[in-house]
């Protein structure tokens, strides 16, 4: 079924030391644009989609070059904006082994995104031309005045008869000290106004402060995420739980949560290429098992395995088509395709 | 003990994307040059035997390219032919973990091989200066006329005393629908002029039709080829079994039937750099145990653990000299060599 | 003022041998993806027009990577078709001094684009979507079903009341033998169903016959431009004189035929950085100069320069903004911008 | 003569596209760091002496990169801070012929520098462990924090007995509008405590407002050079004049002002092949020549041939050693060394 | 602690194949300069101790590269000669799986090193500036005057109330044959001269020519070094066990012999991603714990730790800071740090 | 006419900093083989005839991958030895306008072809297979051994009645001091052996110590080369004037002297890409001329071409076809070819 999907959210640029060097020892970046925006939409955009990325972008070399990074993912630049000089920046150095990967942020509380004035944006305009929109938790932690474009944004998409997808996805470091505290009354207006949210039950205990007496991850999801259906009058809810194995592969399983039922993906296993981006090719398969009216299952089985296909590509942004993700779910592993 | 062993077939440009991106997102391809008979004829030419090539190159820029690499790779280019403009091409994306590296062809019947005039090779003067000649199923798989030149290259060869090898390697995609049934013909044709061949129970099964009610591989295996051997009268025939697990390694197990006798080799499982050309590697193995006389487990050690060993290095073509393959069968894992 | 602008053509892979080394020398290309077509609406994207590209592709890991390509260059994709296998291809050997580039083509008859079958595209459809459509020579010399699609289009789009640009571009190794008569009759109808050409006295004298008895470049140009306006009814005739001079700089002179007017600009010299496409960035000049109704003068100047600039750029496609072409009109040579 | 020289001023992070690409085209990048005070210093430390940088940088991996480059460049880390999380960074793409190279700065004004508190730095204890201290008008165009630290740092420095550098450097994006005006009465402190400052007749006119009737470069110098001189007390003035020629050579003359005499070196004329840091080169020469007492003759030839071959050089940075400017100074045109 | 630690020893130059091509398919080599005074001075610089190299090098452009090189990791260069025109050299081709990696030399005896003066270094007076020394068996196996002048240095370093490391590190080829009885009254010397001793049972069963009758390496060990200890009076001796499992993962155990008792960290398994310098990395570790006083527990893990995160570094030389080091004790498998 | 030419010679290691960087700046390096007996071959090879090199290489990796190198360059790998482990290394740095490029030569005097033993080679029946012997001058300064292998290969050569070439090629770091005087008797030994030599009016001077009043060089050629002719009896002598111009092109002429004629090209001025092994292929094209009895004008011209088109290819190792040399007599610049 043919949908217009949107994301708001800033750009970044992600400079890439090659190979496993630091960035004290290498003399050469990778560089390539991203963010949950991005890499939702380009995920949508392979699915057939028409997609669009409401942003600002700074008005110089480095915004045109993004835009056209932006454009070879398949995305729609209509609704992006040139402000301002400065783009938000993360270096990535690779980790092996026992040494993580790391990532340094630079220059993003000055990004274009950040200082675009609140009027910047004609919410009600892009409002009647989309059908969905895809807010995160990360543009929810930058300052009031992207906070407050956001809950417009969302306001004018439900006015208009749109769907609201909100990922949670809280990054402590960016709400610095009580954090929670600082940051539970805005994800509960966002939660007011999201149709599909993307959480597990971390968000619950430490966002929402809920209590539960289950030692258990799963037992503990089980309990906390229909309360919060039922609370914040929320259609879908859906997740992932994570963990990292002694030999450096990851375990994936996911879960959606509707109609007061929940479904489970099998737990994947799979080796790790680049983990950066994988929870959005999770929301993206969400999105599109929700629009086509998949079968819980079929949705989670699905959005997992979009998951753990974006672990197996390089950089941020998922590139599966719909036909890459139903062989992974058929096959585990292949022989060359010729 | 010295000869002199030619291989006849299309040499093919490999572009491929270096690292794990795909087409869409990189911008710079490694080249190389390959196929079948340079992969044989090379491999054979580090045991020190005096080897050649036997094709039809494009007589430009990409042509002589392809001739220098064959040269660098210690082939000798004296039945190399140049004319016309093109050659066959394939672009391989490497895959990672549940994404499968992926093969695209370009060009391949319009290639200068392709479309060699039936006389342009003196095949009995060449017959005359070699003692081996290696076919391949991928040549069979062309057009009526590279068929023709197969034959009477092998007729002559037999002619003048010489050993004839075939490679059954059937490849679905070039023969198309109802393949097998093109093929077969062909095959048989091929298999009454080889003294060496390379197959295992599945061309029994699928091109040659035999039945078998067996159910396990290596059952069907012990079944068939003996009756093959006989029916064609092959003196030698050698293959392998090939699995791929889990954890993404293969593993790989040879057999060899002579003087109505199976060996095996050892199931050895090893990761995976480069899978293209092992089996190349392999024919060679055994192409090297029978000049050499070798029992018929020494033949079979040898060849999977040259197979083994192309499956660790970068590109199409074995590299591996006669001493690193004995090192691979004595160790198996290894500290730095300094 | 804002127009859509489409252009009807085959799309090449362009594989160069980086920096000055041979085919035969190197082990890695760059790729990316050009044609007359893709030149010249990527240059007018620039400007900030929309432009389309109607076309088609193989369906298949290279085909995908064209219109990656292709999108990030700002062309809206909605009018590719993806079919077949097959992309035509060159391969790129920069020259230094007296030792000349070299282009090979490779793969170009069995392509996509030019195998598709007459009735593959819509163009009553597209016609009516676009303002200004674009073709060249090189297209015409393909085969009769592309040459039919391509004046079926421009009958198309005369009926829908666009403007229809055609560059003569005559490639020799096309037409092969004897074909300047095999082209004359195509070029002819071509030129009855333009508006806007670009060609200079060869193409007069070579496709079309026409005779001269001055000796001069520039007054056969004189001579015979007005009586092909003439003869054929076309309102605008632009092109340009290049010469290449012993220290490797190239010299341009542009023209343009309009009103029963020349206007000439100056002869300008230059550096080259990569010579290929650049004619395509004085085609998007004119094209830009006419839509704006630039004076003649302003028209030629910008084309000319636009040109200039394209040499400079690495690629076939122009990059440059209208900004940059105006600040390279006003200044020669620059210290760094900052 | 053995001396210990600091340079007080800012750490960049430079991207470079590599050849000629634009950001919009290429997907990696070079990185280095630079800056005017990293490159007096390193050009000094190839003459032989103890330099130090006392700056500011971020303590994260982009910060410890920093520090190692310069340590690479033979600069004693001892004075460099670790505080913050930004560093300035400025991203050059090549220009060629006609294009001109192009900078675009980024995250500058929040850098780990320009935000060090005003107690950061112990000027005093470090005034007393250096002989001369280089300051730049880049660094007096930052904020008024920035400001009163290069003041202290001056008055400290003299206050102990040692050589104040000032290189004017003059940067019209940094100051804004009304930029002249905002900065004379800095630039007129910092000449009252400078003994070499490094500037030409613009700078008189258009920082220091001093009007002249001459129309010539070289008249305009003679004329306000020495009242300037007279004026702040400013025992050596120096500084080059350049010029940019059509076959995009550069031409260079530099001059010394000293004990009421001029000296000019010859014009010299040259390719480029990066123009950035190479004023930095002409003032380790101007100090190099004072520190050893070379005649004025002596002292600017000596610092035109530094500038000219910092042309011929990747990146910000001198390399060159005091032998490979004298050769310079001796010959112009040579073959290969070996 | 603050020490200033010094390493007398050859500096090599490092020319690895990038990937995993043999030299033979490659065409680029990654540069860079180690040697086990390198690394673990290197090491040691990054805990934040003054490092010193006390070597030779060649007087021209290799040798200025190497020491710009050795800066950029932090050590101090004051204590570096230049002379003579050779460095030792090794080129690197990286193995995978059943491939070993292979390690070709060259160049090595007519190093600057090996062949500088006796009288070329100032021991007594670098002696004075130093308070530990570190040695190595690779040294010893250069020539006679090398070992003189290493020994010099020790006695030097002991008279001036230093510690003395020595790390046996025995290479069998450089000995060449019947090489264990040339070096047995070489390495007896530097054992009656040190205070740290890093060595296993294999040294003492093969140099030193001990006898035991355990099978058990563990057992060995625990019957042969308080033997040593006490034989040589050497206060600390510490070393590891490493194995390589069939997964080409590596397992390793290190342990520290003091005041009569053995410590032994735990066994631990990791991926590998360059083996080389690793052994360095926990001599340095070693040395670190001691300067500290660290319980012999405390030291044996973090000189492990230091080794295992060795193996995860690209290139011969350590990398981890003490707290990267203390993140790994605690940690094992990690998600990405942002 | 068909030749089997040798040459004898040392191969070495080409060690090349991409771009304009220095060793201490980069960290990556191309790598190739040359030397001049490997330049004359290969170029040769590529005119049509056999051709081989008398040389050992180390018997190492590195000895491999100098053979697959020289045997991509088609020359016949049949006369190489493997032996010892060294080869001789020179690293190149590129320069740039005034910054001359640099070589630091490394492991020469211990390489495998200077260490190997006298009787190492065959040269009687090596003689028998070839027509033509190419020596050159830099092996001569080797030592003793090498001069006495030289002189007895002349010897056998013209004993099996073949050509003796002989390029004078003084190199004056590698005879050191007195190396005039030290050179002249061996270099007199090999011109009496010569039939073809190359060299000029300064080998006559300095080499040979012979005088002149003339001033001017072609003064000087002209008086000088007849009586070495006749002298030494050397049917043919050839050589050429280089000059350096200010904006960095090199002008090149070339001379012959046969019959008591001399015949000169025109001078000829090109940009330069490389300028190393230009005049080996020199060499080939007077060697090619020589064969097929053209006429000196011819033979010159040709000669010269080639040279001049050696200076536009990457690498020391001229790549140009016979037709290649012809365009390029033809034509002076040229657009791309295509």
């Amino acid at each position: 079924m043919f949908k217009r999907i949107a994301a708001f959210g800033e750009v970044m640029m992600r400079l890439e030391v090659p190979g496993y060097e630091s960035l004290s020892q290498a003399s050469t970046l990778n560089y390539s644009f991203s963010g949950t925006g991005v890499n939702v939409t380009s995920a949508l955009a392979k699915f057939g989609y028409s997609t669009y990325l409401v942003s600002t972008l700074p008005k110089n070399a480095i915004g045109d070059a993004a835009i056209s990074y932006i454009q070879k993912l398949g995305i729609n630049p209509s609704f992006l904006r040139q402000d301002d000089n400065d783009l938000g920046m993360y270096f990535l150095e690779n980790g092996f082994g026992a040494r993580p990967s790391r990532v340094t942020y630079s220059n993003r509380s000055g990004s274009s995104f950040n200082r675009a004035e609140e009027e910047s944006y004609c919410f009600d305009k892009i409002a009647k031309e989309i059908d969905i929109i895809h807010f995160c938790g990360i543009t929810l932690a930058m300052n009031d005045n992207v906070r407050r474009q956001m809950k417009n944004f969302a306001i004018a998409v439900k006015k208009a008869g749109g769907t609201v997808v909100f990922d949670c996805n809280y990054r402590p470091t960016l709400w610095g000290e009580a954090g929670y505290e600082k940051a539970k009354p805005h994800y509960e207006e966002m939660l007011h106004l999201a149709d599909i949210v993307m959480m597990n039950e971390k968000d619950a205990k430490f966002i929402l402060g809920m209590e539960t007496d289950k030692e258990d991850r799963a037992d503990q999801l089980m309990e906390l995420i229909p309360s919060i259906s039922s609370k914040y009058n929320i259609p879908v809810i859906a997740g992932t739980h994570r963990s990292i194995n002694r030999d450096n592969t990851h375990s994936l399983q996911g879960f959606i949560y509707k109609n007061q039922l929940f479904s489970f993906s099998k737990k994947i296993t799979f080796p790790v290429l680049d983990r950066i981006g994988a929870g959005d090719a999770y929301t993206s398969g969400i999105i599109h098992g929700e629009i086509n009216n998949f079968s819980s299952d079929k949705t989670v089985t699905f959005a997992t395995t979009a998951a753990m296909l974006a672990h197996t590509v390089v950089g941020d942004t998922p590139i599966a088509s719909e036909n890459d993700i139903y062989r992974a779910m058929r096959e585990t592993n292949s022989d060359v395709e010729r």
